[in-house]
C-alpha cells in the first residue's frame, strides 16, 4: 500500500459523488483530496469518465502544482487546486463542477442573494461571484490566476474562506471547499440545491428581499460555532 | 421488542420515502410519527444521512420536547414537532423538508394560490404562507417559536389543521402533517407538486385567476367528508 | 382465465407506464382499456398506488358508467371514461394524468401553441383547452360532464378525436387517448414533452410564432396518413 | 460476421447512450455511424424503441441515401445523414434527438449564446439556429433539403463543421455531428446542457453578456488544437 493511498481513496470516492448527485456531465468535474503533512493533494485524472476511475489513476500534485506521482495526466484545473490548498492552509479538500444552475448564477455574473434558511444554514453572506480576469490574466497562466481570483475576490468582499466555502467565478462555474473532500462535494450539492431556490425565488417575486439578519445568524449557529446543536 | 419500537418504524418508513420522492437532499428533512396514547414521537436523529438510519435510531420525545428515550441527539427541529403535537391533538406524524419548489415559494413569502383542482383534492385555500418570527422571538426559544408562528398562521387565517395539512415557514420551507406519518409526507409531496404547478401556471399566464369555489368544493368533497367516493 | 383478462392486462400495464415515464406521483392517473366487442373497459380502481396493481384488480365497467365486474371501487373519474368511449366509437384506451408542465397549461386555461415538428409530427393544430364547466354541471354529474366537455370543445373547434388525441381540461389536468390503452399513454408522455417545450420556447423568446402550415403538414404525414413513412 | 458489423455496432451502441443522457423519449432521436472506405453508414430503424434494437436491426445506407442492406425501413431522418456524410467528408457520426432545452431553442428561433466556458470548452460560437426552410423544399424532398439547409447555414456564418459540431435547425430540433458515433452522442449531451444554462442565465440576467473573446479562446484551446492540455 502506497503513501498516498488514503487520499487517492479519499478522492475516488469524493469523485464518483459528483454524478451520483447529479452534479456533472460526461468528465465535467474534479474532486481533490489533500494530505497536509505530506504536502500534497490527489486530484482527478483530465477527460476520464467517472466510471473508469479507480483510486489509483488519482494523480499526486504538491502545492506548487508539480507532479509527484501519477501514471496520468492530472485535471486541467490542478493549478487552481494548488494555488488554493497553499494559501488555504485548514482546507483538505476541493470540488468544481459545471452543475447547471450555480453555473447559470456564475454565467450571469451575480452573487447569489441570500434569501432564506437553507442558505443560511451552510453560509452568512450572498455567495459570491468573481469576476472574470482582465486579458493578460487569461493569457497568462490561467488556471493558476483562477485560484488568485478566488482568493482576491474573498479578500476584497473581507470573508473568510473558513466561512465562506463556495464561490462562483464569474463566465465559468463553481468552486467549493472544506475540511475533507466529502465535505467540499457536499458544498457542491448545497450550492446546486441554493442556486436553484434563488432563481426560482425571484421568478416567483421579483421583490423578494434578503434573510434578516436575525435569522440568517440564528440559522448558521444552529450548524455552526461553539452554540451549535445540529449533528451528533 | 420496546414499546416504542411501533413508532420508531413508521418514523423509519416515513423518513425513507423523503428521498425517494425526490423532496430532500443530503439530510435535510425530518418525519416523526406520534402515539397519543403514550404521549410521545419518534424523531429522525440530526444531521444522519437517510441510508445510515434504522429504526433503533429513532429518537423518542414527550410532548413537551423532553427527551424520554434514544442514543442520539434528535432533529434540531424537534421542538416544533413537540409544539404542534402538543396543541393539536388529532394530529399523528408531522414532515418537514426544504423541498425546492415549495421552499422557493416559501422565500417569496407568498401564499400559493389555487390554481386547480390538484390543489383543490387536498386542501379548499391558498396554502398559507406564515411570516417569518420578529427578532425577539428569533433570539429566544426559536424552534418551539416556530411550532407556534405556525398555529398563529392558521388561527389569523381561521383555518383548521384538520383541514389544512401544510403551511410554508416564510424564509425557511414547508412543514406538513396529517394523522399518521405517512400521511404527512404524502402531503409533502403533494404540496411539492402543487409549487412546481403553481410556479408555471403564472409564468404562462401571468393573469390566471384562482379556482373557482364550486370546483374547489367539488374536487375536496370528492376525496374529502361523508360524501367522498375516492379509495377504498 | 375470464373473459376479461385481455383488457385486464392491457390496463395494468399501461397504468404502469404513467409512473415509469414520470408522469404521476403517488395514485394521481388512471388509464383503461376497451374491448369494443364486449362493450366493456377495464379501468385502475381509485387510490390504489401503482406498485400495489395486479391485472385482477382492474374493474370492469360498460359504456354507461355501470360496474360490471370487480372487487374495488373504480377511478373516481370513470364516467368520464365511459362517455368518451360510448361516443368516439374508434378509441380503445383512455389516459389522464395530473402531469406537471400539461397541467399547468390547463390551470392556465390556454391552449399548447404549436411551436414545432415535435408537436406537428402527433397533431397538426394547437392542443385544445377546454373551458371549465359552469357551476350547474359542477355541481351536477361532475365527471359525467367533463366526458361531455372535453367531447363540446373538440365539436366547437371542428376537430376529430382520430386526429387529436389530447386535451386540457380547463383548471383540471390532461385527458388523452388512441386506438390501444398504449397508445393513450404514449400520447400522454408526448403532451407533457410539448407542453414543456412550448413553456420554454415563450420564456426563450415571447414573439416566437407558430409553426408554419408547410411544415406542419409535411411533419404530420410522415407519421400518419396514406404517404406516411415512419415506423415499420 | 458481416463486413459491416462494426458501424452497425457502433450505431447501437450510441443510440442506447440516448435515452440513458435523458435525451429522448420513447423513439424521438437517432444516430448513424459511418465507414468511410466502405462509404456505408449504418442507422436506426424508424420508430423502433430503443430497448428494441439490436446491432443486426441497424440498416445501412450509402452516401446517396440509398439502402445498401437491412431488414427494416430506415429513420425517416435517414436522407438528412446521407448528405452531410457526402459533403462532410471528416465526419463519422451524426445524433440527432429532440431534447427538450435545445429544441426549445431551435422553436425560438434563435442562436444560443456563448456565455461561459462550458459552451466554449466545445465551440467557440453561438450555437447557430438555421432557418426553417421555404415552403418548396418543405414540400420537395424534405429531409434532403434538412441537410442542404443545415449546411448553407455554416456556410452563410462561415463556419466549419470541424469547429462547430452542433447546430439547431429552426423549428424542428438540434443535430450533431463528429469523428464518431460516440461523439456526435456526447456533443448532443453537451448542447442540450449548454441550452439549458443559456436559458438560466437570461432569466437570471435578461442583461448578460456574451463571454469575452480572450475567454472563449483560452477554452477552446485548452480543448482542442496543437496547444491542448485536457484529456489523456
Amino acid at each position: 500500500m502506497g503513501k498516498y493511498q488514503h487520499i487517492q481513496e479519499e478522492a475516488y470516492e469524493a469523485n464518483l459523488q459528483l454524478p451520483k448527485l447529479g452534479l456533472v456531465m460526461f468528465t465535467f468535474g474534479n474532486v481533490s483530496a489533500a494530505d497536509r503533512d505530506l504536502g500534497v493533494f490527489a486530484i482527478k485524472p483530465s477527460g476520464v469518465p467517472y466510471n473508469k476511475l479507480n483510486p489509483g489513476k488519482m494523480v499526486i500534485i504538491d502545492f506548487e502544482g508539480e507532479e509527484v506521482k501519477g501514471k496520468m495526466r492530472p485535471s486541467s484545473d490542478t493549478k487552481t487546486h494548488a494555488v488554493l490548498y497553499k494559501h488555504w492552509t485548514k482546507i483538505g479538500g476541493i470540488s468544481h463542477t459545471h452543475s447547471i444552475y450555480a453555473t447559470a448564477w456564475a454565467q450571469s455574473l451575480r452573487d447569489i442573494p441570500i434569501f432564506g434558511t437553507t442558505h443560511a444554514d451552510h453560509t452568512t453572506v450572498d455567495v459570491p461571484c468573481a469576476p472574470p480576469m482582465d486579458d493578460k490574466m487569461v493569457l497568462g497562466d490561467y488556471e493558476y490566476g483562477t485560484g488568485f481570483q478566488i482568493m482576491n475576490c474573498l479578500k476584497e468582499k473581507n470573508m473568510s474562506y473558513e466561512e465562506v466555502e463556495m464561490i462562483l467565478v464569474g463566465n465559468h462555474a463553481p468552486f467549493t471547499w472544506g475540511k475533507t473532500a466529502e465535505k467540499a462535494v457536499y458544498n457542491s450539492g448545497v450550492l446546486e440545491s441554493i442556486a436553484q431556490m434563488a432563481w426560482l425565488t425571484e421568478q416567483i417575486n421579483p421583490n423578494a428581499a434578503r434573510l434578516k439578519e436575525s435569522l440568517i445568524r440564528k440559522h448558521y449557529q444552529r450548524k455552526h460555532g461553539p452554540e451549535s446543536y445540529y449533528g451528533q
